[in-house]
């Protein structure tokens, strides 16, 4: 970055500054995408592997292909589009985000940030532009974990390990099956992994899923940090009696543990822990039914910070909270880290660089961190790294609800155009 | 009752104050029944027309043959055996309980009550002892309600609907098997109902399946009144979010509703309402995963009380309190009422009858409502219906931790004979 590079503008001949995508071009793509997996409340429903998600792959590559990109798909599935420089470049920029939706989601999530890409990759060849590094726009293949969560961006990065394919939450069974149908084995997916220093960085548009944009007028978010995310099972455990002949006092409730938990773990994360966020997202009871006293309830709990020292002073007082309120109530507790991802900060020069692009926009930005996980953070550790965010409309995604109003889309594609243009010198040199 | 009888004591020509239940048959037989469904941990698995289930009844049928009691089954699978009066008596005087269990559960549990009674009829016809009614021991079909609760009781006493047998909460088609072959219809069900006018009254002895009389060194319980029951399901409707992008501040958390719910429930019944109970027996989380504020939380609660307006006054105040949490979490709140048993009240001459029996064998004894329902709820409003509790190590049930000392078993066993021969005039005679 920062490197000021020879280009040779040819066709069209557009001076760097100027260059907008196509919009028109833009949103024919994002309205044919979206009919792959629609559903009936205008979402899409594309989760990994499923018909409707391999069909939109298909297409993806189809539009590369008419534009005259080179595609190709790696051992990990990820769909690739390449417009390859013409100054025989070693490196690569990568752009992308991923295809699958979660079930029933909307049609925003992922699927913008590869039209981005798409789009930006069409306006950089038309404009007759040269580069000295290619440009790549990628599809990740689960990132929403209907088997195996970030599973391309993380075998892109060299960091899935054989371990993580083993422990699909889902059907292992149906995981084995969808890689078969798509020609992927376990072995292909591990050898995925691309070296470091055939990369210049990625960059990825995606909707901010929270309402911080959309509720204060801000055009761009520029993400600071992925949050890292901490999961871990808690299992109150009470003794199993009549609901109506053990006296109230006498009773050992597994549920009174477990809520009065859900209760405190909320009430400090917002007085002592702000922007981190916690989450009961499921309690399940044991045995469950109308007349016997909970003998055990497993919580299903979740916390997140965008800061590591943070994340952990926030999981040791959590833990500590649901020690003391299963002694409270008489019970025992055993205690389960499910999942640790580490918070997963945005390259400083990459987030220079989104901002000197908004700028020139004249679009209004925030530097933010994401409360969600993304590709991007398997990239971070890889290469420089960074995200743009575009507003969500009441904060609302993983639901049809999902809305990204069309002029932020266009604004989140030209922020991506000019971020490319800066990383790789050519906004200084025209 | 009170009624003054002339008896004619023939065979061993026993006095009926110095009768006593052999206690060497009864416990014999209680051993022998045991076997039927036996677990490893000393426990029965003999739920209602279970292979274990059906033996248990045909042996109860061959005991009492081979002592020469006349033996049928009704058309709700009732298994009776009666001692005939050799006076040509029009009414039967009941005793009874049921020999199926929950799953997994102890080997007292209704059984006791199905010895005692054999015991008492066999004890009876021994002593060459006349008396002017029939007595009968009945085992009632599916107390525990497998498929259908209290079905056989309440078949018996003309109050189960036709609609009662559409709803088996299980496996409806496992339910019209199991009857099939039992060779019982709907049909048959509904037709075993009698004439109160033909019935003496009905006594059942029972575990108490809670601590209260172990607790206090007391030998038997006289039961005043079974509890009534009532079941809601509260559904806490919150919003979906992503748990991670969405501000705390801006979330509708489901589960806070339930949680505040299930704690200032109990915190309530223990402070304002004495002997009643109150159960959040399970919370089902929509969606219930990790990563997404729970949308739903839909909350089984059940609660009792022995006294109908305690009860009224209770139901009111816990719904009130759920609106209450659910609008100060910013969610709403959909309330079913799922099911009400009124509080049955036990007829206060059997009560009294119980106690002078008690006192007469120099047991403690301590007037307590059930707060479990049993077949004598079913009874009550049938004919004058009595329960004998003997105490329950630990208080627990329905586990097989289940435990009653021999001792207690016994008392049991000589209190319901003696009441028995109270009921119908003999001691005040002999």
């Amino acid at each position: 970055m920062g490197k000021t590079v020879n280009v040779a503008t040819t066709g069209t001949g557009c001076s760097g500054s100027d260059l907008r995508v196509d919009g028109e071009r833009f949103r024919a793509n994002f309205e044919a995408l979206a009919r792959f997996g629609q559903t009936a409340d205008g979402g899409v429903h594309r989760p990994a592997f499923s018909p409707a998600h391999l069909q939109a792959r298909r297409w993806f590559h189809e539009q590369a292909e008419r534009a005259g990109l080179e595609v190709w798909v790696d051992g990990a599935g990820n769909h690739s589009a390449q417009l390859r420089s013409d100054r025989a470049a070693v490196r690569t920029l990568l752009l992308g985000s991923h295809l699958d939706s979660v079930p029933n989601g909307g049609r925003f999530d992922g699927a913008l940030g590869v039209l981005c890409a798409l789009e930006v990759l069409q306006t950089v060849q038309q404009s007759g532009i040269s580069l000295d590094v290619n440009l790549e726009a990628i599809d990740f293949t689960d990132e929403e974990g209907a088997y195996v969560g970030l599973l391309g961006s993380r075998a892109l990065a060299g960091t899935l390990r054989p371990e993580d394919l083993e422990s699909s939450p889902g059907n292992h069974e149906a995981f084995i099956d969808a890689l078969e149908q798509s020609g992927l084995t376990k072995a292909s997916i591990l050898s995925a992994s691309r070296a470091p220093t055939l990369l210049a960085g990625y960059l990825e548009v995606h909707i901010e899923q929270g309402p911080r944009l959309a509720g204060s007028g801000i055009d761009i978010g520029i993400v600071t940090s992925m949050v890292g995310i901490t999961r871990y099972r808690l299992r109150f455990l009470g003794r199993a009696d009549h609901a109506g002949t053990t006296p109230m006092r006498a009773r050992r409730d597994a549920s009174q543990g477990a809520s009065a938990f859900a209760l405190v773990a909320r009430d400090m994360v917002m007085q002592e822990y702000r922007g981190c966020a916690v989450n009961v997202g499921n309690m399940a009871f044991e045995p469950g039914v109308f007349n016997v006293v909970p003998a055990a309830v497993d919580v299903s709990l979740e916390f997140r910070s965008p800061d590591d020292e943070q994340l952990q002073r926030l999981e040791s007082a959590l833990v500590k909270q649901a020690y003391e309120q299963a002694k409270h109530f008489g019970l025992e507790l055993q205690v389960e880290r499910m999942e640790a991802i580490a918070p997963a900060p945005m390259s400083a020069a990459v987030q220079r660089t989104i901002e000197a692009s908004s700028q020139a926009l004249g679009l209004k930005h925030k530097s933010l961190p994401s409360g969600a996980g993304h590709d991007a953070q398997s990239l971070a550790t890889l290469c420089p790294t960074g995200m743009i965010f575009v507003p969500s409309v009441g904060g609302h995604s993983h639901s049809p609800e999902e809305l990204t109003h069309w002029k932020d889309c266009v604004n989140g594609a030209n922020v991506l155009l000019h971020s490319v243009l800066r990383m790789v010198g050519f906004e200084q040199a025209s």
